[in-house]
């Protein structure tokens, strides 16, 4: 019989807050109405806890049940990538009796078809998809998301260009009201670039949130979408659609905590929002970022304090 | 007079945890008593948040406050790297007299020399340090930490191996004892791979940690060093450190947790330590990965529950 | 009617040898005889020169066409991946009528289901498919290739363990003779790390290479293959086949060649062939890195020369 | 005494085109007159032929030398950085006496000192900075070059926009020649991106090229340069400054060409020149590319020929 190493007593029994494996890649198949699966090339991480440093048990041995597990959820074609994590991390738990505490993350990128937006050609864009799970003795938590890409237009070197155009049409005669028409007839110049909007809502049993909502969401936020194919009449249309839309890194963020308030409203007060921008500064080497982490209560609590 | 549009009133006036910069390099050069600073390519995440969502102040401008106050805090020679995140940290909040919490994240790589374990040659290793501070109204806590690179051997593979050999010579005919004789002067075969052992330590202004410290704990860890120059001499002899040293990824975070608590005395109870060891597996595409994150005083207490 | 930018004369009428994008992604679905297609995430880079600089055409606007061609030839399954990405160039060439030469280079992850090797569980792989087609006035290439990791042993390693091993045993008492036979019935140790052999394959329209088989090549160049689960009597299976099978970087390469000679009879002599092996070391944080490049005809005269 | 297992035959006795270590990270001290050396944290690549398939000889053990080779010659401050891999590849040539070519490529970050434009403050950014020998019985060559970030602004979606923009104050009641006047005075919105341009030029013993001059040429080549730092008045020059010159991806490496050509006047015909721009398009989520690869000599006569 092969000797059980992991059964022995460990030299220095410190608890664990974390034994796991990161990076297992797995074909999921998410089942839709009337339609052939999505397939999602997805990746995993698994962690349980191991805190009964008293008893010592070394967990390696358990690294294989990690696997064998998510291989066998995966078989066949899944509902709902929330309901995914969640039942790996309720198996761990039942499956690694000294542990007290599972967490499972997953991600995956998901090619979703679309239209260019004046053309009407096919495209597609690839959409990151995230689902996580924390199942513990007293807690249950599951979280879905997004990350999309889309432009942003800084608004404040769009005004500062604005400042510096009138002044030049002062100087060439014209006045201030004309100046108004004019400019407000024109998308004015600034700096854009890539940026990336990443949303992650805590749902329940009871609460639930189409993906493709949060896709949504985060499209809507920033100046405009990005596209693959883009022929004459869709670039103009996207530059000047982004420029007449011009957005901080700050009011992506705002905008998304807004739009989830507003069109998640069976959200429980207690479910958890984390909201996140970054864009890829195309004037600087450097990104720039803002990020929002709340409850669906505390958003709630500041749009009415804020009589928005 | 150029328009100042951060200052007008957000849209969705919601708070922010956190906004700020990531991926600014700069050159910082840390000063050794009777010798030349130690050069580093260094790249800083700097935030702050933004929680007076009534006032509704939009932070952009300030972006350039952040790059300008590392450039002026980096010009000279620094003592240390926990003082310089601190003090941007400190000087971010002055700044921003809205922000009541900042927070700057530092990471470089290391150049270290050092010798060949057996023909004593010059070599030289890379080592990631960290460094983080975050200055709120009622906090302020720093950190510093490594991150090295090792040898790790996996002590279930050996023992498993070590199990079937045993059988093999008692069918040639060898008797327990003689058989234990031989296969304890043998380095026993398993896998082993690429092993990364990361230590972070909150530190004060009274309790301080040297970096090579850290480095030493971390290198300890791991079944052994790994070097980019090996002779003969030495390649055989890592091999056969490494093999006489087995190591489970928990094995060595709580490895590590022993000899912080044991060469750290000086560390107040309510100090974090964050350790982390993640193994690049060379029998599976994944990694392995275990993490304690405690407080000193924790660790101290389960050494003393646990009787080490 | 808009402006078309692209089609005045630049003011440096140098020639490019390569204008195009890199990073499409897009859905390939690949059929598969009495079964699902397989679906693939695939990336794509595509470029064309633009050698008549006396005519001096910029080709941004057709960066248009690019996506919008990929996008309609993988509209439906396809039946492999190299006519699919000739297609793409040859629909260049044709399309942009002042370029005489397109490149396209796809790449994918593609799940490959496989069996432990005791215990017989279901588990998967990752497996990079690679596709490239270079089409000219005289010239159409297409290019098939796979990446696949798996575990190598150092044979340097072992044979300065098994000769340090041997000095002890004569030292205990044992002969000559009988230190070979112990030693012949254990897996002596080494370092092992994971490794990355990738092969590319020139095929013709009368010469294909199904993927599979390129697969299998790449793995059985290794030490052993690896997997995500390992119960503990395929994980000592594992770690002994892999001792008992060690390999210098450089002896994956020439294995690989051997194969592919020795497996693809009917590819003729000017088709090139690309090998490479690398291993991630586990005693070192660098790589080490053996590649071939010659074509069939080279090989083959290279084995009859040598004999082998 | 130690085994030699490299000097054995091999089985497969195939040639090799390249054998070597990717990744090794060293500290480069480079000279600089009347101030202190530049400290670079660099990354080796190396590579020898293994041509001799007869004698077959396996060069693992021969990687100790690589590393020793780099660690003696980065030993003390170099003059420049392709002496530094010339003399690397020369060695490893003598060294290894059955290699009949050399290949040595380093890569580092260098961190250089600039001010801002309009308000002069400094600051600091990040040149990658190439280098590359190859050196066989009949060859010697060495590369020196840069990758810069910068800002590009699409020149077709500015035109587009610009024409739309006629069309409006056309509506307006506007003539023809007012419109001029007054677009004349404005910056036109566009899409714009942060691009990478990179240059590698061939060098010889009596032909070489500052770094700084790279910089220069590479930097030029986009709409404008980027900075970490920017006041608001220096955001809106950049914004403006970026604006009145767009270029496509094309215009870039066309520009490069020019420069180039104009500005290494000494540079002989037959030495090559390789000059890429990548754009990080806002519109996009893919990348654009355009590539030149020529001698100066077919540089030459292209602008001879088109008379620029």
């Amino acid at each position: 019989m092969l000797p059980d190493v992991q059964c022995r007593r460990p030299e220095y029994p410190f608890g664990l807050s974390r034994v796991g494996v990161t990076g297992i890649k797995k074909l999921v198949e998410v089942k839709r109405p009337s339609n052939r699966p999505i397939v999602l090339v997805s990746t995993f991480d698994v962690f349980v806890d191991l805190p009964c440093y008293l008893k010592g048990v070394s967990m390696s041995r358990n690294f294989e049940a990690i696997d064998e597990m998510i291989e066998s959820l995966t078989a066949e074609p899944i509902s709902n990538v929330e309901d995914l994590v969640v039942k790996i991390a309720e198996q761990l738990i039942k499956k690694h009796e000294y542990a007290s505490r599972a967490e499972v993350l997953m991600s995956a990128e998901f090619i979703n078809k679309k239209k260019t937006p004046v053309t009407n050609l096919n495209t597609q864009e690839v959409v990151k998809i995230l689902s996580e799970a924390v199942v513990g003795e007293n807690e249950r938590k599951m979280f879905v998301g997004v990350e999309v890409t889309g432009i942003t237009v800084c608004p404040c070197a769009q005004e500062l260009v604005k400042a510096r155009t009138k002044m030049k049409l002062i100087e060439m005669g014209y006045k201030e009201e004309e100046i108004e028409k004019i400019l407000s007839s024109i998308p004015i110049a600034s700096h854009n670039q890539r940026g990336r909007a990443t949303i992650k809502i805590e749902v329940t049993d009871d609460f639930r949130v189409p993906i493709t909502k949060l896709i949504d969401i985060a499209k809507s936020s920033m100046s405009y979408e990005s596209y693959e194919i883009l022929k004459r009449e869709d670039e103009v249309f996207v530059v000047e659609k982004a420029h007449s839309n011009p957005r901080f890194v700050e009011d992506c963020v705002r905008y998304m905590a807004a739009e989830i308030v507003k069109r998640l409203k069976k959200a429980p007060d207690d479910a958890l929002v984390i909201i996140r921008q970054e864009n890829e500064e195309s004037i600087h080497q450097h990104n720039v970022v803002a990020e929002r982490i709340a409850t669906f209560g505390e958003l709630r609590n500041e749009i009415n304090e804020g009589k928005i």
